[in-house]
């Protein structure tokens, strides 16, 4: 950030009064531009004892295998945001059964949550992000061709179930130092 | 935003190819300018069956009982960001039991998660964003005095002991509809 997106002088990069961290702050109108993480919403979409994979499109990460996820926008709640990636990645339809994975990337600023889910009828179909859709049993996971470590930990997690926690859902991080080239 | 915060250029508001939602777009450097929800996170801390609640000593909501929760830091998880929060609103320390509620607020595009806590050492104090730090015990809480639909929610949910989902953790979310004036 260089300039003030409300009156569009340049910014400086310092500590706000009374804040501890360095914010990007205009000088000229005062406004302090926060910046915070952001949110991806996905699913884990069941069907017949099967999870339903997308290959992706679109960089990053061509041709590897995702969970449908994507950023969640503005004005729509964390479940409605997983149900329109998967809609829109997968072409399917989904039943939101319960929050299973909140992972988070501190370096990138980045906070996974997957939920899991049930396709309503078990169809889908690829999309302009997915060249290939389809369902693969649990022991039929491609691990080494996965695209992210969020989608790692959530499918690794769903496939141990001798690992359920108290509160059912499953709480990670990815650490900058364990970060693997390519990988978020 | 008016104006590009990589270029200073004026942006204007459409539909960017490709996409299928309005965003900030500058026409000179053509930088696309994702603005997306944020996340509030924080605790619900305990100390022998009571609960720890903040009495806000700034706006919005001055007054009011709040459980100890903000925005989420860059580079920070968002159980660091939560035990950040509690020990800058209350000046306590928490040991993190497990995420109790995920409450979106999509008419202002936030996302609440409140996590189960225990303090560490019983020992908590008044911050310049709390005036007052006090125990409660649950039938003690001043629900007619609480600051936001979001801490009313987790706290509703963990006093309806008979009420635990199978996940443990209680979504939620405040429709537009149902917003109360000076409420989140």
């Amino acid at each position: 950030m260089k300039f003030c997106s409300t009156c569009g002088s340049q910014v400086s990069y310092r500590i706000p009064e009374g804040d501890s961290l360095h914010r990007y702050v205009c000088e000229n109108c005062g406004t302090i531009h926060y910046q915070n993480p952001k949110v991806i919403v996905g699913s884990i979409p069941i069907w017949e004892g099967k999870i339903l994979l997308c290959k992706r499109a679109i960089e990053p990460r061509k041709g590897y295998w995702t969970l449908p996820a994507g950023f969640l926008e503005n004005r729509e709640t964390v479940e409605e945001g997983a149900s329109r990636e998967t809609l829109e990645e997968a072409n399917a339809q989904i039943r939101i059964l319960r929050l299973h994975t909140v992972y988070s990337i501190p370096h990138i600023s980045q906070v996974y949550m997957f939920f899991l889910a049930e396709l309503t009828d078990g169809k889908f179909d690829v999309s302009p992000e997915s060249e290939e859709v389809r369902l693969f049993f649990p022991n039929e996971i491609p691990w080494e061709e996965l695209a992210f470590a969020s989608v790692t930990y959530a499918l690794k997690k769903y496939t141990e179930e001798n690992e359920i926690p108290e509160s059912g859902v499953h709480l990670g991080s990815l650490s900058g130092e364990r970060k693997k080239k390519n990988e978020d």
